[in-house]
């Protein structure tokens, strides 16, 4: 008997919650009537306290790469110097599509399993003061390095460069002050910490990128901003959007705001803690180190060499994990810890793996004491406060 | 009382049926994974029939704009020339598409309420031989047209080149004989007639678009066929999908196939000739001509001048009408009369306006005749065969 994704534990999509999943079923409506309209500017409106922006924030129908491309279109002519920060594949994706769209693009490659250099970045862009713009990635997740976001901030602030970051698979699950840290465009997507279905993506503009949309020539149609930021004042999208996904997201950012924001991220940071406890129990070496171990994913370099047989195995016990993309490839697999998850799924998806490798109970076991450790109130992330996961 | 869009009758996005709408929701899987792949190649297989054709079918996760993009930026090079016919809004937007791709664009601008005529269309591009492609709408839903797809088809086969058409608001719906009438690139999307939620599009290549797509030079990423064909080979999209609105297509092309074409394309005709009879008996003067008439939309250019007002009181009953587009705003409103909807749904719909107009009956029993003439098999459209529906 095979079980169907018990645990889908991969770094996106992530599991809806079935009170998401009902509402995203709503019967459908007129994308240019009031009843959307209103749906639109409150989903918008509502994420600005997570974005922690009172940027303009603008959907767009497609996966998170979309909003990248956007952000590219939008803000690099071509023959424009860009740097972009690679140290994984998301990295990469930056890279490829600023060349895409003519750009003269500066790699900074930084190692894959761990985080951008800030000293680096600034150097840099002291060299390189026509850099119009810098491409980051905050959580880099396929290796599961969060990246320090601040630090890039207030290297490229100096700069007056534009920073323009990939906060896929980090925004809702992780601290990130787009205003404090000056960051002036943030790309996220509906199904990562969101916990909508995929299919919307989200990007908020600074006012100087938003002028910045206004004078850049390249190529685009769906990915105009200057039409989303018009059509913006009449409350409505420029084409069908992706309606069942903004019911979704009505429903679960109430999720989010009844658990509230910090006891999101102090969660986070406890799921993180307690598979790093329960994989490190079971000697299996973890791709990242403690200083750049992201909140949302985890990253696991094993001895054995078979990753496809190991993971399919596990998938047929209803424990769904990821493999390694581009060059980490066959070398790790990567489990997802974001938006619906609690500290009894990190349990249940330990157990499945320890049951793979003949653990006898370690993992479980390492991964319950950071949790009640976290219930006496002394984890790190948790802060005091806690959670209803918790 | 305010009713909630009991007969939602716009242009699309279109009713989602209940049981298509909780397919919509079933629980979240690895786009990745084993499930997925099966889901997706399923539903790209059974589109075959529902497009006529052999070609490839491509999903990108967007609105149908972003298939006629997709479209234009994988075969049209920068100072290409191409031939757009323009009879409305989206008429417009392949233009708006084609010169944000710096092509050089020609248009051929037919009526607005007339369908475009290929022996025009022929007589150009005799004058124009190096048109590269020419750029069409079959169901034009800004007025209501059905375009002779099948005469432009011919038009364009004696010329060498490409054949692109927006079919979002007919596939589905109308016939559409892709490669019996030489169409290389047909575009569609998931909220009109495929009865799904907004938020996937389509797109069949034939052979030659599909080689013509390698050989483009235009900036694209997220809109990058290449990677699109690529990625198929392995029954994977290369962006993270909208997944749930390929759970509901599994669900709605049942309900296609269970209906049977044939019988789904009597049933628009059916629904278009009772909501032509119904209006006319109401004196309601018909933008579009008989010989034009859309089998999925109809546009009505009422003697009343506040149509918003019109429409306004309209779906304070529950019943959601669209209004004008571009040139024609403010001076039509439109019926939507496709995908999920069935006679009984026109009653009422018919019934509510003419309550709003004081038709004491007129429109409901015209459109009533023409139904149960359809009942004894004399609908001309019906063809003998018929719909669950009817």
């Amino acid at each position: 008997m095979a079980f169907d994704q018990k645990q889908m534990r991969i770094p996106g999509p992530t599991p809806v919650p079935h009170e998401v999943a009902a509402a995203s079923a709503r019967p459908m409506v007129n994308h240019r009537g009031p009843v959307f309209k209103k749906v639109m500017m409150d989903v918008l409106e509502r994420l600005k306290p997570i974005f922690q922006t009172q940027n303009t924030i603008l959907a767009l129908t497609g996966s998170g790469t979309s909003a990248m491309e956007a952000s590219v279109a939008n803000l690099v002519n071509p023959d424009d110097e860009v740097l972009v920060l690679v140290g994984g594949t998301f990295g990469e994706r930056w890279a490829k599509i600023c060349r895409a769209y003519q750009a003269k693009v500066h790699v900074l490659d930084y190692t894959w399993g761990e985080g951008a250099d800030p000293a680096q970045i600034a150097d840099f862009l002291r060299r390189n003061p026509r850099t119009v713009a810098v491409f980051a990635t905050h959580n880099e997740s396929s290796t599961g390095v969060l990246n320090d976001l601040e630090g890039i901030g207030a290297a490229v602030r100096e700069s007056g460069a534009l920073l323009v970051v990939d906060a896929v698979s980090s925004l809702g699950g992780v601290e990130l002050k787009t205003d404090a840290w000056g960051i002036d465009v943030v790309c996220t997507a509906s199904q990562k910490c969101l916990m909508a279905p995929p299919g919307l993506a989200f990007l908020s503009l600074s006012q100087r990128a938003e002028q910045r949309v206004f004078e850049v020539s390249s190529p685009r149609f769906y990915f105009d901003l200057r039409v989303y930021l018009e059509w913006l004042k009449k409350h409505e999208p420029p084409f069908t959007p992706n309606i069942s996904c903004f019911f979704a997201l009505e429903k679960s950012l109430s999720l989010i705001e009844s658990e509230g924001l910090g006891s999101v991220f102090a969660r986070h940071l406890l799921l993180r803690d307690m598979v790093r406890a329960g994989l490190q129990a079971l000697d299996l070496p973890l791709l990242v180190e403690d200083k750049w171990a992201s909140p949302t994913v985890t990253a696991v370099k094993p001895g054995f060499s078979d990753i496809g047989r190991f993971l399919a195995a596990l998938r047929e016990t209803g424990v769904e994990l990821a493999g390694g993309q581009g060059r980490l490839a066959g070398q790790i697999f990567r489990i997802g810890h974001m938006g619906s998850a609690a500290p009894v799924d990190m349990l249940a998806t330990l157990a499945a793996i320890e049951a793979q490798l003949g653990g006898g109970g370690k993992a479980v076991s390492a991964a319950e004491q950071v949790w009640n450790r976290a219930r006496q109130g002394k984890h790190v992330g948790g802060q005091g406060s806690e959670g209803h996961f918790i």
